[in-house]
């Protein structure tokens, strides 16, 4: 990105935000408020405006009434894509989405959804509620004036589906494919045409041949969509998102508005939700699986090649960001603890559940 | 378990709630309270301790002083494993614990926490809160006249310190070792000793020799006991707790007694404190596990033979139990949950760490 139009941005939302505070503020001191939280999801996307949704519910309930969250999906206040923008410039108070969604406000906001081979959604949480994670998200508000907490998880995601088999590295030369993040700038490296395209527009895309092959979530949320009625070949493993984390971000004057047990209201009801959110999309992912299998899914693995490709692609891809300080800092901060993390997860969890495979069948 | 003397005791516990509240319900309904929490967790003992506090002290934040939570470490009130009849009976408002100490009070407390060859913490969240095990714990609860949400997890539990490597499963023959739960009963089969000791008082037990071997709970929480500073044999991996709840109970007229508002907030906070909880024993094993490492601690793996003895002794205890209606009924959830949900995780999650294993080397 260009460091000088990120930071020229990044003063411009404050500005604006400090005018929205002042002349807001009085309001926001006396009696019930109303939030505004638009999403990233058109309405009714599952898994995903659940969550959002979950987390305006939540808040509602838990306040009592001083504050209702009223959710505005996609499309309905502003397009999915504008979210970002529409809280820091304060046309909207809260946004939920996949922060990923903005690396061209700064490339960092990825590690706060997923970064390619980086974190499963348990080692995000390691991360973030305990190493450090929680803060760098915080640091990164601050440039852009919002308060942002991880709220929703759908676990890791899948490969995608694709129309022909992928045998090699090579058949991702020309490929019009939909990823978002650093996935998406990793498999642009290795030939790909690569698109981002809201959920709502994966199968029509997808359908009208305006792209060869799409990942969207995993068989839960993409048997939603209707993608097996496209095509049969599916790879459940991916690289691209391991974890993926949805965040709740407020404007940061309005959050600094609202009293310290509302306050922690919300950050409590984003971390109970991102528990749940993760839970559900895992709970709903095993059951859609096996109707998708059902119904002549096939589900494929990716050769070793691919995946060594993919490695190096999503290196190349970390690599060209490094110069960018606050991007070095958060992706050493997340994998010195996903290396020590998953250092005990290996030969705890991975051992019981590979001797649990064995010793049941 | 007796059935006669399960029944019996849980028509007492009933009357004994009824007539407390019919004392109490008056005052609840003024001002602020305070709710005493016991826990079965010596003051300070890592992580367990720190879980029972945390949701302690969110409750009483996020009531905003409508409630005060005060917790009081076991011995303090009543011993660790007198809560469950503390609260039930009225004498305290609230425990924090590990339900798997409470299956002399009924079996299937086990599967709140955990049970051997059971669920990881991931497949336990999977089940609880989209799957019917909340709804599960709920039953049982109205049977005791406790309302119960899971609040805490310790993540997959060390196989365990021993003073000689384990080469087959005879050398758990007349073994003294402490395990409570279904996975002691199931090292019985196999012709251990077992005891249960609470977490303040097994250094001791170990270093006096009372017992020969030991497992508490992972590297950071077994650190702190100092466990290596007599044996430096320890497993990562065991097959009795692949991932143990630990549960936030309060006694049911007393729950009921609280506003909407209160109530949704113990649910939430108790949610959140599961996540909270389980990501810092993650983070903190990893760190741990590295320190243990570097003072000499070798982490061995037990043979396949012995996982093959503990599976088939694990079998034995949880068939032992299935003439009990409510065991098999939160057996027979449990399981297909933890089946279905494991089957999209093996090919995701397990397919994307080892090739990234593979990958980064």
């Amino acid at each position: 990105m260009d460091r000088r139009s990120f930071l020229t941005k990044a003063a411009l939302g404050g500005a604006t935000a400090a005018a929205a505070t002042t002349l807001a503020a009085p309001m926001y001191a006396q009696g019930n408020r109303t939030l505004t939280l638009v999403t990233t999801w058109g309405r009714g996307l599952a898994g995903v405006h659940d969550s959002a949704q979950r987390c305006a519910d939540m808040i509602t309930a838990l306040t009592d009434g001083q504050l209702t969250v009223d959710l505005k999906a996609a499309g309905e206040l502003v397009g999915a894509f504008e979210v970002f923008d529409a809280v820091t410039s304060g046309q909207a108070d809260m946004y939920h989405g996949a922060d990923y969604y903005f690396v061209g406000q700064h490339p960092a906001y990825a590690f706060f959804t997923a970064v390619p081979f980086g974190m499963t959604a348990q080692e995000l949480a390691n991360w973030y509620y305990h190493n450090g994670g929680m803060e760098l998200h915080d640091e990164l508000g601050q440039i852009f004036g919002i308060k942002s907490f991880l709220a929703g998880n759908t676990g890791a995601q899948g490969g995608g589906w694709f129309r022909k088999e992928i045998t090699g590295p090579e058949d991702f030369q020309g490929l019009k494919f939909r990823m978002p993040g650093l996935g998406g700038l990793a498999l642009g490296k290795m030939g790909a045409s690569v698109q981002n395209i809201p959920g709502s527009e994966v199968y029509q895309a997808l359908s009208s041949g305006a792209i060869d092959g799409t990942e969207w979530i995993g068989p839960w949320a993409d048997e939603k969509l209707g993608l097996q009625e496209i095509t049969k070949i599916y790879y459940p493993a991916g690289f691209h998102e391991p974890g993926a984390g949805l965040s709740l971000a407020t404007n940061r004057d309005v959050f600094e508005s609202l009293t310290p047990v509302q306050q922690k209201i919300i950050e409590i009801v984003s971390g109970e939700g991102h528990q749940w959110n993760l839970a559900q999309f895992l709970t709903q992912n095993g059951a859609a699986l096996s109707r998708l299998q059902a119904a002549g899914v096939r589900t494929m693995e990716f050769p070793d090649t691919v995946w060594d490709a993919f490695g190096a692609a999503s290196q190349a891809v970390h690599d060209e960001n490094m110069g960018d300080e606050i991007y070095k800092k958060v992706y050493d901060s997340a994998m010195t603890s996903m290396k020590s993390s998953s250092s005990w997860l290996k030969i705890s969890d991975g051992t019981y559940t590979a001797q649990r495979d064995r010793v049941l069948g």
